[in-house]
């Protein structure tokens, strides 16, 4: 790297750092060789100048947006391919790379193959039996196709059994013919599938021999190799414009009864042979595996975002001086405000807590899909459980403190420049794809109520439920990071007693069951993040206790301080449940509150070297606001001179209508 | 208008519902005259024909965003101007207006000839003298020359004396030298600077006799009037992308040696003679009035804005069925959930709480105005900190239940075709613009703790803060609406004590008394905040009380109804305070809870109703989802056929790089 000049309040900051910051991200890494093939792997698609925009995108046409992206997607598809390391499993690949964040140095809203990668493949392995992924996976593979996933309908979102289009066995021709009864049927989001796509895996229910077969699996070539035209029976197009995501070609796809052979539904689990008959697969609860794989991808997607953002907003209060603290002093750095500290500290805590919980959810899930390989399902229901509560927790508290960061920059937080607005924009969607938050607790609610019944009725409880079988009360408060996780597990154990009663309740006041449940649930929904935050608090404390053990003593104290404000600021956030169900009284309300404080201090010295542990190099933050040599002032005033309205002194429009109007001749 | 077909779900509901929706019209605008005025205006500015876009803002480029923008701008004045009532004076004109959001209708991201109207035209008035404001108004309002307002710098915000930019008087030429020292001298942000302004009231420290007098404001002609080119001495552009108001076009504004006439420095308050002798103004207190004036504006503008979201996510979660509630029954609209009730109510009844607000604190204002042209100065400091406690309150919950709204409506509501994104766009800068939040709650805290002391004097409070004088605790529980407001005050009251004593207790452990402030201020901004919801409660009820007693009994029943479900939703949320300040028990909160679920089942019917009432045209709402007839789905394929990416079935990009890309010959 050249050498460059830092802006002196942040060269201060890492000299007074009290760890060493490569150690951290070692730590973060898992391991110096996983920082090392992380940063050789930065620095090839890096040095690829074809992959950097000279306009940024922000100043684009959306049409311009989407052909730059493509432009940039097949090379950068070319540059990681080259990277691949064929002595990795898929396993190790993926499990080695959950701190890779190179995608979005070169799109900052994604890109349009995305879902070839993380969707189509995986179908094609999850829902082909052996002779379709061979032929299937080698061309998609290959790039020879492109592909995408498409379930969601306009119409039709989390709930599976509502899709429309329908998939009818015609023996006569041994072909199913796809068709889309009504425009709700319209599949609707799949990324890729405006323009980019020539297959899809669809799907349909099935209906054979006049029956409903439930949904199946449907590979369809939607455009023509050669022409790239949309094949007759296909109606196909872009969705429009949103929030963020606008260079994915999120699309819609109709079917006007379109004909495809017999041998594009996916036979791994259900069959439909030449006469039509429907032979069942042998568990549909093995598709739950594919939903948990996505969810844990969330989680700690959810923590290298919020890494970034909070990357961006501490350096820039490290560079940023605002008013005065004391009227002799100079402006101080914002970073010195109490109320800034609590801000965005919590924020570093936060990222720690959901990428260790996600690591942690990985090798769980590792676990448990060996299980099924071997035919034992019994940890399965448990894993969904907590996949579907993480990804809900992590995908609220990133949007929270992506937003929080956003905010402590003041204006220019508001700038594209910052990059904090995009990366707004990735974090928010987590709440509502892959299973809609709401819904989510809801089922993670329905298993904890489920749970509560087996321990009444003596049963043993999974491990991450076993804590509502304990009912003592806790006799008195203990302040420590696990008195506190024990005081949350009581939290969520007395809100889900109080909820489960209400849901009893109303059922005995002449409710049907699914009414009561209906009229129960925001109360239902509250138990189940409670146990989500027991949950998440424990995990953090525990992984990391576990894994921080061979670190040196400054950079393991840096690490429990963390893991004791995040602690704090839940329990100071939850105040009304802890003083309802733990004997917390006001006296160490206060007491909390002064050691919250006190924390905040002892972490400010090391805040700059916390986030530059995190390592997100300045390609990857994008951000004005963010750089590590934090010339803020400077890049934000480069970046708007990239703006193509500075190219000219006047606009067109002045000529056009400003100055007639000026002149009273408009 | 025009027959049209409505979604039989959306119809059913407007059956249903218990009140007359036009009283509730009437009741909001604060009469039938104002509706039916408002209704004429937005049928005027809607029959023009050309203030329509052909494509959504949202596919054009950053420029042509702009240009398309200043073509209609131009326009749009000149409608605007010919509904001008000459015999409304500006106050009634102002109040009367505050529900009209026509300007949305043609912006979905605001105009470049706001800041003339809103700050260049004010500040004239304000600031200049008699002969200044004769001469510039004129020119001003006849558009003769266009204007914008430049304070806030490149590196200084909030804190006014932290600018750099300098006018230096030189009595040789009888000239100001303007000049920015330094790249964060320049100004930044003002709208219309970039390209539209030609004139601007620029804020500088004033030299003469090289003595430093102090902030002052000058006019300056920045452009040529023929040519629009930027003058000699002036760097002019603009700042680039933003989250929203992209089409407002802010600019940045530096000057090198740039001089100006003496007559151009605006002298209603201070002067500078010939010879360079200045001489301060009266009453430097007297600029309050407008900082408060447009705090009042945003506190409006906020209401106005949350109601827009939450009239589309009502009506979508009246259309939109989604998974089951029972086996046997059909899906259900969604607004049957309980949880989705949860999520949206409060954002009616917050809509109609801070428009409340808003008209109270506006005749507070002119009272107050009226009481400084009569040289009574008493009430600003009261004025002020209610001002700052409501703009922050307001654009933080309008932020909060906005974005809920959003992602109430799942995936569909993060496209552009839903409005909301942008709406959250408009939404989110009050909480930094204006007055940054924390700064402003920081000065809410200084002027409570300023009322502790006074009362601790035995001084009498000012009215808003009276109720920190009243020292009994409350010995019960009192869940009635007037008893819960007796309890947030008790919280405000206990909150401040406890920052007051820690503030005290940093001090005499040998802080300074400005480290000590820091060292509190997470809790005295807590207190202050507290103390806002205090005051926002008390409002809503008094005046609804007040102004709804004339009205028939189900809207008032209605309108009741908002006010308790505000209440309580705010109790439930901040349990922990109540559970600290006040002799509230468990069994308590079961019955709130119990409370809130009932009064969520009885709103239900009259959801649509309540949302119908605030009476936003589809032409304002510019929302697929939101739109009257509840042609939700049919309105989104609409939306998406005009993106231009599906003008061709196949874009350029596929024979430029994909197949290329797919034969493997890239």
């Amino acid at each position: 790297m050249a050498k460059i000049t830092v802006n002196k309040d942040l060269a201060s900051e890492r000299a007074k750092c009290e760890f060493n910051v490569e150690e951290l991200t070692n730590y973060l890494d898992g391991g110096r060789e996983n920082t090392a093939r992380r940063r050789r792997m930065e620095d090839k698609v890096l040095s690829v100048k074809e992959l950097r925009d000279e306009i940024p995108e922000e100043y684009l046409s959306h049409k311009e947006k989407y052909e730059n992206a493509i432009r940039k997607a097949v090379l950068f598809y070319k540059v990681q391919k080259s990277l691949d390391d064929p002595n990795q499993s898929d396993h190790e690949r993926i499990r080695n790379s959950y701190r890779s964040t190179i995608t979005s140095a070169i799109f900052k809203d994604n890109s349009p193959l995305t879902l070839h990668i993380v969707m189509f493949i995986p179908a094609i392995i999850g829902q082909g039996n052996d002779e379709q992924r061979e032929y299937w996976l080698k061309r998609a593979k290959n790039m020879e196709i492109i592909g995408t996933y498409a379930q969601t309908e306009l119409g039709h979102g989390t709930f599976l059994r509502g899709l429309e289009t329908t998939a009818t066995y015609d023996p006569a021709t041994e072909e199913f013919v796809l068709h889309s009864p009504t425009l709700t049927a319209y599949k609707w989001w799949p990324g890729g599938l405006a323009h980019t796509a020539n297959y899809c895996v669809v799907m349909a229910i099935l209906y054979t021999k006049s029956k409903n077969c439930g949904i199946q699996p449907f590979i369809v070539q939607i455009r023509d190799e050669e022409t790239h035209m949309p094949l007759p029976g296909i109606k196909l197009g872009e969705i429009g414009a949103k929030l963020g995501y606008n260079t994915v070609n999120n699309g819609f796809l109709g079917f006007d009864n379109h004909r495809i052979p017999r041998d594009r539904m996916l036979m791994r689990n259900a069959q439909v042979s030449k006469d039509g008959t429907f032979t069942a697969g042998a568990n549909s609860k093995l598709t739950y595996g594919t939903m948990v794989y996505v969810r844990v991808l969330i989680v700690n997607n959810m923590a290298n975002l919020l890494a970034k953002a909070v990357t961006i907003a501490i350096r820039y209060s490290a560079v940023r001086r605002q008013s005065k603290l004391k009227p002799e002093d100079p402006e101080p750095q914002i970073l010195d405000y109490v109320t800034q500290q609590h801000k965005l500290f919590i924020g570093i805590a936060t990222s720690h807590a959901y990428s260790r919980t996600a690591l942690w959810l990985w090798d769980h899930y590792a676990k448990v899909t060996s299980e099924l390989n071997a035919g034992k399902l019994d940890n399965l229901p448990e894993l969904h459980s907590l996949a579907c509560c993480l990804k809900v927790l992590s995908s609220v508290d990133a949007a929270v403190f992506v937003e929080r960061s956003r905010l402590a920059c003041g204006g220019h937080g508001y700038m594209l420049s910052s990059n904090l607005p995009q990366t707004y924009g990735l974090v928010t969607p987590a709440s509502t794809f892959e299973g809609e938050n709401t819904v989510l607790l809801l089922q993670v609610a329905r298993s904890l109520v489920k749970a509560w019944q087996q321990m009444l009725n003596g049963r043993q409880l999974a491990p991450s439920m076993a804590y509502l079988a304990d009912q003592k009360q806790l006799d008195r408060w203990d302040g420590s990071v696990n008195g506190i996780i024990r005081a949350f597990q009581k939290v969520a154990r007395g809100k889900l007693a109080f909820s489960v009663a209400n849901f009893e309740k109303y059922q005995k006041m002449g409710l049907s069951r699914e009414d009561a449940w209906n009229k129960a649930s925001v109360q239902l929904t509250a138990a189940a993040e409670s146990h989500g935050r027991a949950i998440v608090v424990q995990v953090f404390k525990t992984e990391t206790d576990r894994i921080a053990s061979s670190l040196s003593p400054p950079l393991r104290k840096a690490l429990d301080q963390l893991v004791e404000l995040f602690t704090l600021y839940w329990a100071l956030e939850r105040l009304g449940d802890l003083l309802l169900y733990s004997p917390l009284s006001e006296v160490d309300v206060r007491d909390m509150q002064a050691r919250y404080e006190e924390l905040l201090e002892k972490i400010r010295p090391n805040a700059v070297g916390l986030v530059d542990g995190f390592d997100i190099r300045d390609e990857i933050l994008n951000s004005a606001l963010g750089a590590y040599d934090g010339r803020v002032y400077e890049r934000l005033m480069e970046e708007a001179l990239k703006s193509p309205l500075n190219a000219e002194p006047v606009n067109s429009s002045f000529h056009k209508y400003l100055k007639p109007f000026m002149q009273g001749k408009l």
